[in-house]
C-alpha cells in the first residue's frame, strides 16, 4: 500500500493560513530538511486553490521531488490548459483509493489544502497527519480541517522539535481504509 | 514576578471543547503528573463559563492546590452568590497586571476559557501557554484563541511526549508587559 501523507504546517491554534491566505508567519528553519521529509513521495494531492498557489510561486513545487506526479482535484479546471497536471474531476476518493492501491512503494503527499484533507479524511483515504506546529497563534485563518469533518482520533508515530520552535507532530490514522 | 500561565488541553486543530462543550475526547493518562504542573500555582482565573463548568463538575477543582485564590471574571455573576471566589466585573486586565506585580513567586494558572486568554493575551498579561496537544481533529469547537485577537508569536520552552499521544508545548510570551 502506499499512503496518503498531509504534510502541513500550523499555527499552535490549527490554521495553516492566515486570514487573507499568508504565510509570513512560518519561519524559515534551515534544519527542516524537506529533502528527506519527502524522498519516498512520488505523487502529490492538491486541491485547486493551493494548486493555484503553487502556480503563483513555482518555488513551493521544488519541496516535492522532480518527476512527481500531480493530481489537482476540481470541478472548474480545463484539464487543457494544465497538460502537466492529472486533473480529478469528480469521485477524489475513488480516485486516491486507486493510487493508494498501486503497486510499489511511494508515498502520496496530500499537499492541501483542508477542504480536499476534510473530504479524504472523511472517506478513509487519510493514512497519515503530518503537521509541524508553528509556535504562533493567528487567531483566525484557514482551519487545518474544515468544519462538519467527522471527529478523527490519530496515534502519535513520532515527533521532532526544530531549533525555530516548530514541532513536527506525526500521526498515523487508524481510520483509514485497507487497500 | 508571578506568571500567568494559560494551560489548556487542545485538540490538534485547535479547538478546548467540542461543539456540545464537551471534553470526552481528551484521554485519561495516568502519567500526566498535574501535582507537578500546578505545585506552584496558588492563584486561578477563570471566566464565568469555565467557572460554571468547575462548579457542576467539582472534582476539576481538585487539579489546583487547595487553598488557591480564584478569580471569576464576569460582568453577570452576582459576587454575593459566590462568597468563596473574587469576582471581577471591571478592568481584567488592571486586576491581572496587579496580581503578576505582587511580592512572592507562586504562579497564576489561566483555567480558561479562551475569550478571557484572548482579552488576557490582548493587554500583555498572559506570560505562558502550555498547550497539551490531544491526538484527535474535531473540526469544530471552542477555539483556544477567539477570533479576532492580535496575533502572538511565542517561544518554545518545554515540549513532552506522553503514552498516550497526548504533547505537552510550552511556551513564553515574549510579548508579555513587564510588571
Amino acid at each position: 500500500m502506499r499512503p496518503v501523507r498531509y504534510n502541513v504546517a500550523a499555527s499552535l491554534d490549527g490554521f495553516i493560513a492566515d486570514k487573507q491566505g499568508g504565510y509570513d508567519w512560518i519561519p524559515l528553519d534551515p534544519t527542516v530538511d524537506f529533502g528527506a521529509l519527502f524522498a519516498r513521495v512520488d505523487t502529490v494531492l492538491l486541491g485547486r486553490h493551493s494548486y493555484e498557489l503553487v502556480l503563483r510561486d513555482p518555488s513551493a513545487a521544488s519541496a516535492w521531488p522532480a518527476g512527481s506526479r500531480i493530481y489537482v482535484f476540481s470541478r472548474t479546471l480545463d484539464a487543457a490548459d494544465h497538460p502537466s497536471v492529472t486533473v480529478v474531476r469528480d469521485d477524489a476518493a475513488g480516485v486516491v483509493a486507486a493510487l493508494r492501491a498501486e503497486p510499489g512503494t511511494g508515498d502520496i503527499w496530500l499537499y492541501g489544502g483542508g477542504a480536499l484533507f476534510g473530504s479524504l479524511l472523511a472517506a478513509g483515504q487519510v493514512d497519515a497527519v503530518e503537521v509541524t506546529v508553528v509556535p504562533v497563534l493567528l487567531g483566525e485563518g484557514v482551519p487545518l480541517v474544515p468544519a462538519g469533518v467527522p471527529r478523527a482520533t490519530l496515534a502519535l508515530t513520532h515527533s521532532h522539535v526544530y531549533p525555530s520552535g516548530m514541532v513536527g507532530l506525526h500521526y498515523a490514522v487508524p481510520g483509514a481504509r485497507a487497500t
